[in-house]
C-alpha cells in the first residue's frame, strides 16, 4: 500500500502520465480485462453518486423524471435517422447470437450456431433511436407533450484508444431525452440543460465553464445545435464536459413521432437530447489535483474531513477519543461527512500521505499536547497550508473552511483558465502558439474548409462559437474572408 | 386516455390477465420492440427509485460500497467455474463484432466482418467471474479484507417467455459481491443480507416473506448455500424475491484470488453474493393491488397524497387552491410527498379513477361546501373507505393514516399468506390441493430424486428449508422415506 503514495509523476514532467497514475493510486479506477472498460472503484464511484445526486435533484428542478429503455437497439433502427447512422454505426458491440453451447472437447464454451439472431442488435452508443420509437407510443395529441425523460445508465462505443474516464468503450452516464410540441419549446429546453449543466460544472466541481454553441462539423450526428460546456485543463487542453442538442423534428421524422397540434393539425414532435457522462470525473480531477495527489471539491468529496489521532499510549488515545467522539458528532450534525482514522496499524505520517493523495479538504490532526492546550491541528488541502487553531469552536472554523476552499479553488481554476485565453488574429502566431494549450478566440469565416485546414495543421479545433464574450465582426486568420464573431479554438481531449 | 381506465380484467376471471394489463395501464412499463426488454415508464421508475434508495441506505450500513465493474465479459471466464458455466451460458447475449458498415445498396447497415473479435463477449448475465478476476489484484493480506462490493446495473439472460417486471431478458438490479478472510464470516455476511431483503420487504414493500433456504437443485450456479426470501401472491404462487449465496472458495479457487492469512499461509478468499432486482416490482404488484388498480405501500408511494377539488366556478376553485396551498405546504414540510391535481381539463370522476388506478394511497377532495363546514374528504386506497373529516388537523391525520395503510396492507397479505400455508403428509392430497396454490410444509427427504417427482408431478418445487416454523422429523410423502424437517413446496413464479 505505501509504496502507491510514492512515485506519482509531476505534472510538469509529464500531464499525461500523472493523471493516468493518479487515478489508479488514489483507487478511483482502473483498466479491466475487458478491452477500453474500466473498473470504478468504490472511492471513485462515490464521488459519481455524488455528481448523479446532485445532478438529478436540479433535472427534477425542471420538471424531468427518470425512467429506463432498453440496452440493445435494433440494428435496424439506427438506419433510420440517416446522419445518426453515420455518426454511430461505425463503433459499436454487436450482438448476434444469444447462446453458448459446451465444446466437443468439454472444456470450455462456444457460440452456438444455431442461436443466431434474425436481426442483429446494437448495444446502445446513445437512445435516441429505441426511445423515439417508444415516444411514437405515448403521443397523440399536443396535450400529451412535452414528455421529460432521463435515464441514467451504461452505453457503449468502440473506441481504439481509451484513457480512465476520459475515454472508454463503455462508460456511464444520462442521457435526457425530451419532446416537444413546439420548435421555440424544443430550443429552450436544449438551451436550459446546457445552464444546468454550466451551473453545475461551477458550483459544484469549482470548474468554470465556457458555455457555446458547436460548429456544424462538431455537432452531434442528427441534431440542428449543439450547445456545449467547455473547460479548460492544466495543461491548457479543451475538455468537452457536457453537451445539449436541439434535434430539430428529425427523429420525430424518422419515428413518425406525430401529434395533433393546437389547430388540430399532424405535426412531428421537437427534440432535444443533453448528456453528461463519468468524463466529468476526469474533467474534476485534472482541474484541481497536484503533484501530491487528488483535490476534491467539499461539495463533491465523500469524505469531507478526516481526523488523525498522534499518540504514544492507549491512554492518551482514549482521551483523543473521547474528545473527537464530540467533534464528529456535531460535524455529522451540521452535514459534514468525517472520518475519524483510529486505526493502530497505520503511522500518522502514512495516513496524512494517503489522504493528501485522495484529496480530502480537510485534515485535523489532535494530540496529547493539543488536549492539554486546547488546540487542533488543521491542513487545508488545496493550499497545503497548516495552522493550529483552538478546539473550541472547530466545528464552525471547518464548515467555513470548507466554503472557503471550495471557492478557492474555483477561484484558481478562473484565473488559470482566463490567463490561458488568448485573442489572436494571425495563423503564423496561432500555429506556434496553439502547440503550448490554451484557448485562442480567433475570428472564423464560418466554412467548414477553414475548420479542416486548422484541425489539419495543428489538431486543435473549434470548440464552440462561445457565449459571454462581446463579439465583433473581422477578418478569418486563415482564408482572409470576412468573419463575423470570433471562436475558441483549442486542442482537446 | 379514459379508456386506460376502463377494462381492467378482475383477478377472479384471470389472474394472470389482470396483472400483465394492470401493468401496462397503470403506466409501470411495457413491452419494447426488443425481444424480451421492457421500457420502465416514468411511473414505475419511480417506485423503483424508492426501492433503490432505501436498499441502499441499508447495504450502507453495513459497511457496503458501490462500485462499477464492466457490461461484457470474455468468454472464458464463464468456463472458469464449471457449475457457474451450466448455469448462465446457455442463455446469453453474445457479442462477436464491434463495427458495423453501409451496405451494398446504401440503405441500410450490415454487420462488418472485419471487425470480428478474437474472443467473443457475453453481456453479464450476473458478474462473479469479472469481479472475482478484479479482486485478485486487490486483496494479498487478510489485511485486504473484507472486500464489500455492490453494484446497481442491467444484465440480461436470455429468456424465451418473458412478463413484465416478473421475467425479462434484460432487467435492472443490486448484485453485491463480498470477499472474506473465512468461511464463518462470509457465512455470517450471506444469511446477514438475506436478513436485510427480509427487513426491507416487510418494511418498506408491506410484503410478508418467508426466509429459508434452497435445496442443492434450486442453489445459486456456484453456490455452496443459497438463502432466498419467498413471497405469496394472491393466486398462491411464489415468488421467489431475494436471493444471497454463499459461494464457498469456489471463485477464489477460479480466479486465484488467494491471501496471506494471520498464520501467514496462502488462502483463497471466502465469497458470498447476493441481489434483487426489478422483480420486486412484480411482488409489489401482485401482493397488494386490487380490481380498481395498483394498490401502494405508502413508503414506496412516488406520490403519497393526492387532494382534488371540486369546484364550479373559478371562484370557488380560488378559495379551494388557497386552502390547498397551506395543506401541501404542511404535509410537505412532514415530509409527505402531495400532488395537488387543480387541471381544469379532467373532472373529478376521471382524476378518482385515475388515482385508484395509480395506487395513490389516500386522496382528498375539497369542494366548496367543505370549505364552509370546515371539512375534507379523505379516501383510503387500501380499503376504498371514505370518511369526511374536519380540515383542522387534516395533516397529522393524514400522516397517522399513511402509517395505519402501511401496517394495514401488510397485515392483509400476512392474514393471507399464513390462512394458505398447510401442512401436508399425503401424496394425493397434495397433488390435489396444490392445483389451488398455497404453500405446503411436507416433510422432504432430502434426495434431488423426491424433488424432481415432485416437480414432474405437479410442477411445483421446493421453494426454500423454512425459518421460523418448529421442526420435528416425519416422513417423506412421496418416498416415505425418513425426512428430518419440513419443507416449502408451491406452484412458483
Amino acid at each position: 500500500m505505501a509504496t502507491e503514495l510514492k512515485g506519482l509523476t509531476k505534472r510538469s514532467v509529464n500531464y499525461s502520465a500523472w493523471y493516468n497514475e493518479l487515478v489508479v493510486k488514489a483507487e478511483l479506477a482502473e483498466q479491466s480485462d475487458v478491452r477500453g472498460c474500466m473498473v470504478i472503484r468504490p472511492y471513485g464511484y462515490a464521488i459519481w453518486e455524488k455528481i448523479q445526486s446532485e445532478l438529478d435533484k436540479k433535472f427534477k428542478a425542471t420538471g424531468v423524471q427518470n425512467a429506463y429503455f432498453p440496452l440493445l437497439i435494433p440494428k435496424s433502427f439506427l438506419s433510420r435517422e440517416a446522419e445518426h447512422v453515420e455518426g454511430f454505426a461505425k463503433e459499436c458491440a454487436v450482438v448476434t447470437h444469444y447462446r453458448l453451447k459446451t465444446n466437443d472437447t468439454h472444456d470450455g464454451v462456444v457460440v452456438d450456431p444455431d442461436a443466431k439472431l434474425d436481426e442483429e442488435l446494437i448495444i446502445r452508443p446513445t437512445s435516441e433511436t429505441i426511445i423515439w420509437n417508444t415516444y411514437k407510443n405515448w403521443v397523440k395529441s399536443y396535450r400529451d407533450l412535452p414528455i421529460l425523460c432521463n435515464q441514467w445508465c451504461n452505453v457503449m462505443r468502440w473506441e481504439m484508444r481509451t484513457r480512465l474516464f476520459l475515454r472508454t468503450s463503455e462508460f456511464l452516464w444520462q442521457e435526457g431525452h425530451t419532446a416537444h410540441a413546439t420548435r421555440e419549446e424544443a430550443e429552450e429546453r436544449a438551451k436550459m440543460m446546457l445552464h444546468v449543466y454550466a451551473d453545475f460544472a461551477e458550483q459544484y466541481m469549482a470548474v468554470p465553464v465556457i458555455r457555446g454553441v458547436k460548429s456544424e462539423t462538431e455537432r452531434f450526428a442528427g441534431a440542428l445545435d449543439t450547445y456545449t460546456i467547455e473547460a479548460m485543463m492544466q495543461d491548457g487542453k479543451a475538455l468537452q464536459s457536457g453537451t445539449s442538442h436541439f434535434l430539430g423534428q428529425n427523429f420525430g421524422r424518422a419515428f413518425n413521432v406525430q401529434f395533433l397540434n393546437r389547430d388540430q393539425k399532424q405535426e412531428y414532435a421537437w427534440a432535444t437530447s443533453w448528456g453528461v457522462s463519468t468524463r466529468l470525473m476526469g474533467a474534476l480531477i485534472m482541474t484541481h489535483s497536484d503533484d501530491n495527489g487528488l483535490v476534491l471539491p467539499p461539495h463533491l468529496a465523500p469524505i469531507q474531513v478526516v481526523i488523525v489521532p498522534i499518540y504514544k499510549s492507549q491512554e492518551q488515545l482514549n482521551a483523543i477519543d473521547a474528545k473527537v467522539e464530540t467533534i464528529c458528532h456535531n460535524l455529522q450534525a451540521m452535514g459534514i461527512s468525517v472520518k475519524y482514522d483510529n486505526d493502530d496499524n497505520k503511522r500518522p505520517g502514512f495516513k496524512f500521505a494517503d489522504y493528501e493523495l485522495k484529496g480530502i479538504p480537510v485534515r485535523l490532526a489532535i494530540g496529547a499536547r493539543d488536549l492539554e492546550n486546547g488546540t487542533i491541528e488543521v491542513m487545508r488541502r488545496d493550499t497545503l497550508e497548516k495552522e493550529t487553531v483552538s478546539i473550541e469552536g472547530i466545528e464552525a472554523y471547518v464548515q467555513k473552511l470548507l466554503e472557503d476552499i471550495q471557492a478557492n479553488i474555483y477561484k484558481k481554476a478562473l484565473n488559470f483558465r482566463d490567463s490561458h485565453i488568448y485573442e489572436c488574429d494571425n495563423y503564423d502566431e496561432f500555429k506556434q502558439r496553439i502547440q503550448d494549450g490554451g484557448f485562442f478566440l480567433c475570428h472564423w469565416d464560418g466554412t467548414p474548409e477553414t475548420e479542416a485546414k486548422i484541425k489539419e495543421d495543428t489538431q486543435a479545433t473549434i470548440r464552440c462559437v462561445p457565449y459571454g464574450f462581446e463579439q465583433t465582426p473581422g477578418t478569418d486568420m486563415v482564408s482572409g474572408k470576412p468573419a463575423k464573431c470570433r471562436v475558441i479554438i483549442a486542442k482537446a481531449y
